[in-house]
């Protein structure tokens, strides 16, 4: 089980022997100064600018979160949530097989991340530990191939489905909704649906609380004043990873201490300098695109997750005082080693647009040692003695140290091990990092316009009663002359 | 069976009824038109400015394959390799349960990127037909927690692994190939490690070659002049993809029918147009980044093989001249209908740097209805009659004309379904185009000189004799101050 092979230490982080934060996370940007990639690196100068900018985002991210502004940065130290989500995991646990989250974007991407980060100790632990946790399932697409198939691969009675929308009106998991209240409906009959459903909502309006209301469904609620990519610790990620067995306990004790950690001075801070150090190069140095490049396969899901984060809350049209923006870095994903197979030659070598950022992993929860064979082969016999985890971090620091010889500016994330704790910090880390962002960047990062366009167009297209004025618009001004489409 | 249902039409596709390429891929770019975004937009003179770059690039293009130096063009119209592929895939189907690739990069994208868009197929055909065939295991990547599960879940006795490396020196493939040699040693014993081996490397030269030779291995040939990134219907593609089921005849008859439709006029040649649209936007319209997004889980891995496939051809630091480059486009991967919730904020207000290229799919293999549940809810009744196909793609025609409003470039293009044959021909079609596309920007889009530093960083790191300079290079130039690392 993930709490119990890969946080041991971190179930009372605060009481941790010489500086837990040390044990947590550790941001290390050599790689983006003067001293190690030349001309575009980091002056002094440039750092005492961004200190205080810094110093004055920090101030109004305080006064907003005094204000309960920023209900977010409350979530690590609710008790009673992970409390309600571990009962409800105990009470389910020996009648399911699965959990199916029916949700998209902020109401998957959080419990995904975690879940995947984890996943690979639960695969290591012994087949009858495996059985005694659900298997989780995020059903964050439509695509009918791929969610056939998951309809396809699980046994009704015995899954568990966590619908989530905070609207209530996603298109995407209302859809999904309505097939599986269908199929369960006609696979179990009216009654038994209540036994397979948790609809994680708003508190108060919204289509999803009327039906909740109207058949006494579980529910819990989507914490007010929280966008979905902040939700991870709201019962929106905390619930489905509890009932597949992941210390939420020990998820939040992380969160909390990032929380904690986000009051350090500004040089010593890493939420503070992940976003200024950021903001600096995008703004004064171009580097428009930023990569998030985990050299660890459990953290995958965890760059999607940032991506989200990041892109959604900073790509914005318009500045607070309402001025055109057109702001932000566009955080993209890669995964090491594969990737540098892959996008490194153009890191190294293409437009100068770009900033890495290096996730790495100290040491791994399972190692596969590279035995001494082929001795006689000189292009193989210096890998003999090593182990994979070994090699793939050499490769991690040869591939960074590269990259700052030809002038191209990273950092590096460094986490202990992958275990709830330290993920929880990371993640909140992150999601304090991006808010300060927003100030800096002086837009607004918490909403998200830029995507109401299209689903009016798709509100048309399907026919929704009120939208026949899109699907007017969008007949008339499509452009698709016959000479730009080539057959 | 992929082959089955989902290439029919395909076999011949030459002989196909009112224009077979209509049945493979349409290339729609009104939406990079003035007419449709306004100011950026394509406009008729710059249109033909184009034109004139594509018919010089063409010229060059049939030059240099006169010459034979673009062997994979020749690839889909070889008859002795799908031959032997297929033999060896009856040789061995009965004998096993899983295929395993170790190889990275070129060696492992091509057959990932088709084995995932044609495993639904295979996933829906009925459980005594999936039984038929064996399952294939990509490893490419040596993350000791991944490697290590994989190796768990195998069993050798039942598993044939296919190490493919063109030099035979890849340090990620040959520790892999280690591990696995020595387990295949200890638990099969020395003799029948060659009823589960499949050597794919350089014809005459390098270690793995030397090691076939010395063991007399199975082996197959990397064919000389084909880069990785160009190798998916060359023995390192189609031998693992045959041996998992795959129609690798449809495959090239797709291919094929891509290489002869790219002897058409600028105008209607989608390979010539999809590299000088990109091209055009890229230097004349600043569009650095160019977004890939499927809107059909199965072709997800079909933008990972084109990412690398875009980027490491075309991210160059010097022109065929010499002269200064960094040039390129950089290739991003998202995927619809998810991306739409975690990207597209991005894409239409942030920074206009980006074009973006959908992937669409005409028709799914599976549908999913939404049956007419919840109808007095009108936020949901109008879902209701619809398909989960449907929506998706009109949520795909939404996005790309919102975008179009916001004045953001897309174009789309279109597969009537996925399927051996169309996969062949998109394939085919992408690798001309990124051929093109390095003689539009005037660098070698065959080499990928960006990659050597890391490495030899590494073999330093990793103790490898010869390379003691690059250890020693690597420790003093290190910077690793603490004042900019942060516990």
């Amino acid at each position: 089980m993930a709490e119990k092979s890969s946080t041991k230490s971190l179930t009372t982080p605060e009481g941790e022997k010489n500086g837990a934060q040390a044990d947590l996370l550790t941001l290390d940007y050599n790689n983006l100064t003067h001293g190690a990639i030349g001309d575009e690196g980091l002056t002094e100068a440039e750092l005492n600018t961004m200190k205080k900018a810094l110093t004055s985002a920090y101030k109004q991210f305080e006064a907003a979160r005094t204000k309960g502004l920023l209900p977010f940065t409350e979530l690590p130290s609710n008790t009673l949530i992970p409390k309600m989500c571990r009962k409800l995991a105990d009470n389910y646990r020996q009648k399911i097989e699965a959990v199916v989250v029916l949700g998209i974007g902020g109401s998957a991407l959080g419990a995904n991340a975690v879940y995947s980060a984890l996943r690979s100790t639960n695969h290591s632990a012994s087949k009858a530990d495996k059985r005694q946790w659900p298997r989780l399932l995020i059903a964050d697409n439509i695509d009918p191939e791929g969610f056939g198939a998951l309809l396809d691969g699980i046994d009704p009675s015995k899954t568990f489905f966590n619908v989530i929308s905070k609207s209530g009106a996603t298109a995407e998991t209302m859809s999904q909704f309505m097939v599986i209240h269908d199929k369960l409906q006609r696979t179990l009959g009216r009654t038994s649906i209540k036994d397979h459903l948790l609809i994680t909502t708003d508190p108060q309006n919204g289509v999803l609380r009327k039906i909740v209301n109207a058949n006494d469904y579980l529910s819990m609620e989507v914490p007010p004043g929280v966008g979905g990519r902040f939700t991870v610790f709201s019962s929106v990620g905390l619930a489905p990873l509890a009932m597949v067995g992941v210390s939420v306990y020990d998820l939040l004790a992380g969160a909390k201490k990032a929380q904690e950690d986000f009051s350090k001075p500004v040089l010593a801070n890493k939420a503070l300098m992940f976003a200024g150090l950021n903001w600096l190069f995008t703004t004064l140095k171009n580097k428009g695109t930023l990569v998030m490049m985990p050299y660890a396969e459990a953290l995958s899901k965890v760059a999607d997750w940032f991506l989200q984060l990041w892109n959604e809350s900073l790509g914005k049209a318009l500045h607070l005082d309402g001025s055109p923006a057109g702001t932000g870095q566009t955080a993209v994903k890669a995964v090491g080693v594969t990737d540098q197979h892959s996008q490194l030659q153009m890191y190294m070598e293409g437009p100068r647009d770009k900033s890495i950022c290096f996730l790495g992993v100290e040491k791994f929860r399972g190692e596969v040692a590279i035995p001494k064979v082929f001795k006689d082969y000189e292009e193989l016999s210096y890998l003999g003695g090593h182990s994979l985890g070994e090699l793939l971090n050499f490769e991690r620091q040869g591939t960074a140290r590269a990259l700052a010889e030809n002038g191209r500016p990273n950092m590096t994330l460094t986490m202990p091990k992958v275990g709830a704790g330290t993920l929880g910090y990371l993640l909140q880390t992150l999601m304090l990092a991006t808010v300060i962002s927003g100030t800096l960047y002086e837009v607004n990062p918490l909403d998200q316009p830029g995507v109401e366009l299209g689903k009016k167009f798709t509100y048309g297209l399907m026919g929704r009663s009120g939208f026949s004025d899109m699907s007017e618009r969008y007949r008339k001004g499509l452009s698709n002359k016959s000479r730009y489409i080539i057959l």
